[in-house]
């Protein structure tokens, strides 16, 4: 696998993609109302930061009001999620998604479980 | 710029380091002593996740005390360092470090402060 986004909860997206591209040069490749939130997602190589702003109540509200904004997660790129699922399963990694679903940009994504991962929420998305 | 690494703060880089190995494949490239944390590198692509294992009290030692294991900071690759670092000047980004200084790897990094960029400790490195 390889490294496919972070995920970034933010109050104001179009802000955060505007300061990003006066300040590292990162370009808005992708941009939808997905969820609930506004996604905008910024070219930063093989790679995207996925910026998540909240429009309706939900768990990137919820995060911003727990812990303010910042890294939500990350994500890794697979060519076959529902192995990378069945892998995770026999590791006994509790599973957010316990099978795959759509994800923003038209994605099949799945989520982990934090406490089964370091600590930190990870996606596996195929595109 | 381009996505460098993800930081990660874990009370056992070589545990987590064999754990991302097994469910996602990800091999570590890396691995040294440095300021006071055994770092591993894992590739993941065109970038690294970098994991952080405190050896003596410091920075990430603090962060695991206060926030548990997770993500602790985004790294941009940038070809011109002090150049990224005056443009962050001129947006009024406030500095963790005035002047680019040794990072693990051999790599020469600088510290972006996150209540200027959307809650994110963002690192600037030039390999």
């Amino acid at each position: 696998m390889h490294f496919d986004h972070a995920g970034i909860a933010t109050e104001d997206a179009t802000e955060l993609a505007e300061l990003y591209g006066d300040l590292f040069g990162l370009e808005t490749v992708h941009e939808e109302v997905f969820d609930g939130m506004r996604v905008v997602f910024l070219d930063c190589g093989d790679g995207y930061f996925e910026l998540l702003e909240p429009i309706t109540e939900g768990t990137i509200s919820r995060y911003l009001e727990d812990n303010g904004a910042g890294i939500h997660h990350l994500a890794l790129a697979t060519d076959d999620i529902e192995s990378a699922l069945e892998t995770a399963r026999e590791h006994d990694v509790a599973l957010i998604d316990e099978t795959p679903r759509s994800g923003a940009w038209g994605h099949t994504v799945a989520f982990l479980h934090p406490k089964d991962t370091g600590g930190i929420l990870l996606e596996l998305v195929e595109h």
